[in-house]
């Protein structure tokens, strides 16, 4: 192919990561649209994917990976299945509240500490009810981009040991470096730091969550059917699914894991460092951008978020014009005066300096 | 492209239908990998592809057609929303069992009208509980290569008008030629008859239930969340999902959608007739395979089940080495006994011929 594509710069969908047309590709070449969810040859390429994530997320044994259709099912899958009565949130923008408000449409008693769009949480300040069954954290604010940092997450399970913490790290994955020791749960889609088109989550829990659904399923609690945790469990023994599932995209997540265990996940790490602090220095620089977020702790490092002088639409519309590159737009009320930068791997340093050149020329 | 694929006569995942692989890769050219879900680019997508499967279903307007990941998540969806206390299945093989079972795991009230695996229904003879609100039937049971006729559910609906018909047709869309004046509701996932890599189910669902899913849900019943009917309307007004989709499987549906109109459906269903009958007649002559379904007017025209007198397992070996060809076992306890040849739009007549001189001299 030698098509030039622009170059990405939204939080999501977003760049596609350099391998994932090519192994798209090889995934036709295998027919793997057209082999069984029931044979051999997918449950190898299962287990090939579940080895390669449990080594990037450092993953002990006891945990399980599932497929879901996104990551917004794992929102409702989770609560379902974990929340028999009470479940706590931390609301800071818009896809922490859609969190919260799935545990309300499910008939949960859901509390919430909520925040101002553009503010985080440290563990410190946090106070979870009582008789909270999940806690429910949020690594990286999409809408707003702020950041929960993992060691806040980890504080806030050491400190609550008898609660199920789940996190959602849709667009922080694999940068947020979670001790799944702590952790109960967590889950992301493919389509952000991944670099892959969308159709795929993932989640990942423990046994002691399995459990709990089992027997909210005994004590007549409804938990769902084929994407319960027992059944999407009890099919991952075998590294099936319960339906027939994105076995292209299965396919595809495992050898972008292996793309990124061969690098490694420190040096990406590092590299998603090295790139946001690049483009915070910019806009703190600058004169047209000004960071959103106030406190430096919470600064998302995955996805930049900035205030415009010029009308936001105005300046993608420029960038895009200038340099072929997309620059994503602030959420809801914040399309004109905000843009969204994603700092994902499928974008390098020299594409970020790039993007910095030409939002300080146009 | 120039590797040789086998041909998959498996009934799904089954052979990809010919224009696939390249609409994929227009849908690379296009980076719909990286474009948003929440975009003008998106929302013409969304709308081409129902126009195309409006068309091919000649669907009325009232209808809605929406996106699940799978089929499999429409039994769920499908009873969570339009099923308040009960609900009534016929039941005739793996499918339509599990069909049957979700309702029962949703703690539903669920009736049900059974028949031995290979056998199948006339209206004539189906008896609706007073109660029921939900009928649900199965137009090709994957499982045992036996069809419901259009004709049928359309005297079950008349005669329960008061009641809500729903239709899985996974394994029989588009060849089922359902009017949707009279069905409320369908159902199919793209891996079967529209030859098309896992990884997304496709509802089609008319505004009663729309109706009744709200009423519910004003009631205090839980019906889901993200892919609560409600929620699945309320975006597809302006073509959009609730959650980030399967963006280029729903491109590429549209596309071959456009295909089959191109050939036309009726050309296609009456192909489809002659590979069948093709298939059936080869077996009624043949000495080693007997048709499986006794009741010719409940033989499958898409899913063709056959008895071998040799071990299936050793049939299937023979036909993969002698000529590529890839042909399904039978279901569950008939794995040894049975073999399932799916007659979809993406194997034609002449590869079917020669299936069939492939296993006349093995």
């Amino acid at each position: 192919m030698t098509t030039q594509h622009p170059i990405f710069f939204t939080p999501g969908p977003a760049a596609l990561y350099p391998t994932v047309q090519g192994h798209y590709e090889e995934a036709f070449r295998q027919n793997l649209g057209s082999i069984s969810h029931r044979s051999a040859a997918f449950r190898k390429i299962y287990q090939h994917t579940d080895e390669q994530l449990r080594e990037l997320f450092q993953l002990p044994k006891e945990n399980a990976i599932l497929f879901t259709g996104s990551a917004t099912e794992v929102w409702e899958r989770v609560i379902m299945n974990t929340v028999e009565h009470e479940s706590f949130h931390l609301v800071n923008g818009s896809f922490s509240t859609k969190f919260y408000n799935f545990a309300q449409e499910l008939h949960k008693f859901a509390h919430c500490f909520k925040k101002p769009f553009g503010e985080g949480f440290d563990a410190a300040e946090i106070e979870v009810p009582a008789y909270a069954e999940l806690i429910c954290c949020t690594t990286n604010e999409t809408s707003s981009g702020v950041q929960m940092p993992a060691k806040e997450i980890h504080k806030l399970k050491k400190a609550n040991k008898n609660k199920f913490v789940v996190v959602d790290m849709v667009s922080s994955a694999p940068y947020t470096h979670l001790d799944f020791n702590l952790v109960d749960s967590a889950f992301f889609s493919v389509q952000k730091a991944f670099g892959m088109p969308a159709g795929l989550g993932v989640w990942i829990a423990n046994e002691a969550m399995l459990e709990k659904s089992e027997r909210m399923k005994k004590h007549e609690g409804v938990i769902g059917t084929y994407h319960s945790l027992p059944s999407l469990w009890e099919n991952y023994k075998n590294f099936e699914t319960p339906e027939t599932p994105n076995v292209m995209a299965i396919y595809v997540l495992g050898k972008v894991a292996e793309d990124f265990n061969r690098i490694g996940v420190d040096v990406m790490r590092k590299e998603i460092d090295k790139k946001a602090k690049t483009l915070y220095d910019f806009a703190q620089k600058s004169s047209q951008y000004d960071i959103f977020v106030e406190n430096e702790s919470h600064r998302s490092a995955t996805v930049v978020v900035l205030n415009c002088k010029e009308a936001a639409s105005s300046v993608i519309q420029k960038v895009k014009e200038k340099s072929g590159m997309i620059v994503g737009s602030g959420y809801g009320k914040m399309k004109e005066t905000q843009i969204r930068i994603a700092n994902f791997p499928a974008v390098n340093l020299e594409q970020v300096q790039q993007l910095i050149d030409t939002l300080n020329t146009i």
